[in-house]
């Protein structure tokens, strides 16, 4: 099958879903350079007389003002990771592959459509096509439109479409970054019992955080999966000098019903006896599965939800009060990876699902 | 008291000790900016009749030739380490400060005094003044004559006047630094159970070494204190990923008893389940105090020998199968410290024992 770049990027929202979807993958838009793209999702926007437009910066936010009862929020990510040699897109075996293929131009695609051919949904829906979700989180197009219309988010209910596998994922687990540094006492390895050597007590660390393994946690019938890990060590003065410091970087993965509070007070009760600076922690996102938006969509899928383990911007839309779910198309193991892909038969899983619960 | 640095490097050998010692402090000498001082050794050993001398780069070598039964070397390095803020020298509470002072310019006054005073020593004498001792290996001045001219270090006994507080410290301990690859399996730490934390799994690694100690050896009735040691720790990907490797270098030091092999066979045999790779071994040297030259130093001083802990040129003349040990001035602990000094009264006793010895 040929298929080709576009020449401008217009895109054919109301079309095929997999063109569509292909279409987005070719328009490069790596965190940062989202112009192009940005441009092109504004513009077939503006034409659906339904919807009223606004862009900030190189994101994009689509609503219906219908006044129905309830609002609900689909939101996804217009950027992606730097190509790895995976451009342009390429269809193989009912499977879309290329940059972003996975995370997330097929739930871009899913969304824009339903946007487009939506035209008037059984709930008020507001559609938000964002910049830098894989940069800085200073730089998160969802934040900035946090910080400067906080408005635009307001819902019921955010669906993030983010590749969830096409089953519905409840809230987030938070996380936290600490660095537990060890000390010691520096002296020649040649007279090694004058120091005190910062590596080899940094052993008791390491096997504690071994130790901790992983404990479930159930939330709204969800089950979460905290973790903790070692994931950095650094100790090193020169090869015949006994080290005076270890320092041990560890990555708390906690259950949302956890708050940062209570997830830096369990690192710093597992290390009495070191220094922890904890040097990054984000809430997670309760999965909020009762409330009624979201109990409504479940039950139209008919499937049972499971926890997100990771951390999504779904806890930007919880920071916000709103509930929040992860609902896409695509394997979340194969964001980021060079073959990364969606299934064809996905898109259009996820596609009908929300056509039918917006018009049911 | 005033002291100025000398106008040109011009020394007095056969005068005052600490005068001599402070002279050669002035003379600033870091590894590879010898010139001067060699110049200004040189030119004080060339006008010493009973000396043959010979220039070899900036290293110099003077000989006596008066047929005796035993030949025995004296030799220190010109090199210092880099100055800090500690020149010129300074004479306070009868101790001689600056750079070098204690490693080694005191033992190179006793050696430059000796040669110059000892016409006709009971034994013959060869003095070797040598540059690049505290630069990388390859450019040890000592390293050089032995590989060019070998037949200079020759001998019967070799003494380093390396720092030894004016006591004999008989042979040296080998080391050797090795890399121990702990492995393990990436995974995004939201979902660890699907890889293998690397860090977590090095705490073993770290335990063991911990658990090594200090092994007493006695060799030639001399205590040599092994110790084994983790000097760096290296782990980490990202700061949500778990880590796949962890490198922890290990520095061992070992009894000259020990050879390179069954160090390293010992450093493996400790560590079957990982990969070890053996970056730098290299030999101490055996004491070598039962040798006839050796004993009678010993007896005409009259103190304990004790063992030498850390790694000296010493080696250097034990792998030219010349038995070697370390006697000279200064506390070796000072070494490299911005504030080391060397006391008079060692400069003196050092220089009395050896022309007592080399007359007697």
């Amino acid at each position: 099958m040929t298929h080709t770049l576009p020449e401008a990027a217009v895109l054919r929202p109301a079309g095929d879903l997999v063109e569509l979807t292909r279409a987005l993958v070719d328009v490069a838009s790596e965190s940062g350079s989202e112009a192009a793209l940005a441009d092109a999702v504004e513009g077939a926007l503006r034409a659906a007389p339904h919807l009223t437009v606004e862009r900030i910066g190189h994101s994009v936010v689509a609503r219906t003002s219908l006044g129905r009862a309830e609002r609900v929020v689909l939101a996804g990510h217009l950027d992606t990771v730097p190509a790895c040699d995976n451009l342009p897109s390429r269809l193989v075996d009912d499977r879309v592959y290329g940059l972003g293929a996975c995370d997330m131009k097929g739930g871009v695609a899913v969304a824009l459509q339903t946007a487009m051919t939506v035209t008037a949904p059984t709930r008020d829906v507001t559609y938000v096509f964002y910049e830098c979700e894989e940069a800085d989180a200073a730089r998160n197009g969802l934040g900035i439109i946090a910080a400067a219309r906080p408005e635009l988010l307001a819902g019921d209910l955010a669906i993030l479409l983010e590749p969830s596998g096409g089953l519905v994922e409840g809230g987030c687990q938070g996380f936290l970054t600490a660095d537990v540094t060890v000390r010691g006492r520096r002296a020649h390895t040649a007279r090694a019992w004058q120091g005190v050597n910062a590596a080899h007590r940094a052993a008791e660390v390491l096997r504690r955080l071994d130790e901790h393994g992983v404990r479930e946690v159930v939330v709204d019938g969800l089950v979460y999966r905290e973790g903790l890990n070692a994931v950095a060590v650094r100790s090193g003065v020169a090869s015949n000098v006994v080290p005076d410091t270890c320092v041990v970087t560890v990555n708390l993965r906690f259950a949302p019903s956890c708050s940062p509070q209570e997830a830096e007070a369990r690192v710093r009760a597992l290390f009495p006896e070191h220094e922890v600076d904890v040097t990054e922690v984000v809430a997670g996102a309760l999965p909020g599965l009762g409330r009624p938006a979201a109990a409504s969509l479940l039950a139209r899928l008919g499937t049972e939800p499971r926890a997100k383990l990771g951390w999504t911007d779904v806890a930007r839309f919880a920071a916000a009060g709103v509930p929040a779910l992860n609902f896409g198309p695509g394997d979340p193991s194969l964001a980021h990876t060079p073959d990364e892909y969606v299934p064809v038969a996905e898109l259009h899983a996820v596609r009908a699902a929300l056509t039918d619960w917006l018009t049911g």
